[in-house]
């Protein structure tokens, strides 16, 4: 039995703010889901791209000579290496595609960091 | 300059049923949308894993011994080497997830077969 699942639903694991947590996984890509409000911290990964699509709400990725304005429904990657800073005014709810070797914030640790461990959690 | 899409205005590029269009990347795999009415084929994908979600309507996936009937927002990964047979009594509209190495209809190949230059189009 091959099981599927409710993209709106995987949001009940979420139990805090820029805490991604895996929810599926296709070939070598992890499928992601989280809530964010604020700011993370400006990162980049340098060997991954990284996929934001946007489930609920609207979420502000500042590039260094651009920002990217989304609204629910637009998606848009990342190139691996590229620097960028994710800001969510209001709660906002988002689904990540990104291989497994991608660490959340970068080389930058801060305190919102999460390790892989506790996004398979 | 990194571009955004919406995923709804996306499927503005489909032109026939059956027939999906490449519409955005990440690392090896491919975002790839599709409108889709009635039966595909039984086929299977030997190498790799393919991962369905239902943006529009309803769509049930016949497995050997079993049948996922999904609903917008479902998602489920078919993995690598499991025969399927996509099914949708009404037209349905989904997002795929999978290598460019993927072919439509694996081994199998019918007048609904796209190449991945015709999905690139």
């Amino acid at each position: 039995m091959i099981p599927s699942q409710n993209l709106l639903a995987a949001f009940d694991r979420v139990d805090a703010l820029w805490s991604p947590k895996v929810v599926g996984r296709v070939n070598d890509q992890l499928l992601k889901v989280a809530k964010v409000k604020g700011e993370l911290v400006w990162h980049a990964h340098a060997d991954e791209d990284e996929l934001f699509f946007i489930v609920k709400g609207r979420l502000r990725i500042e590039f260094e000579d651009h920002v990217a304005e989304l609204s629910e429904g637009d998606f848009l990657t990342i190139p691996k290496g590229v620097r960028h800073n994710p800001v969510a005014d209001e709660e906002c709810w988002i689904l990540l595609i990104e291989p497994a070797s991608t660490r959340h914030t970068g080389e930058e640790v801060t305190p919102l960091t999460r390790s892989l461990e506790e996004q398979l959690r």
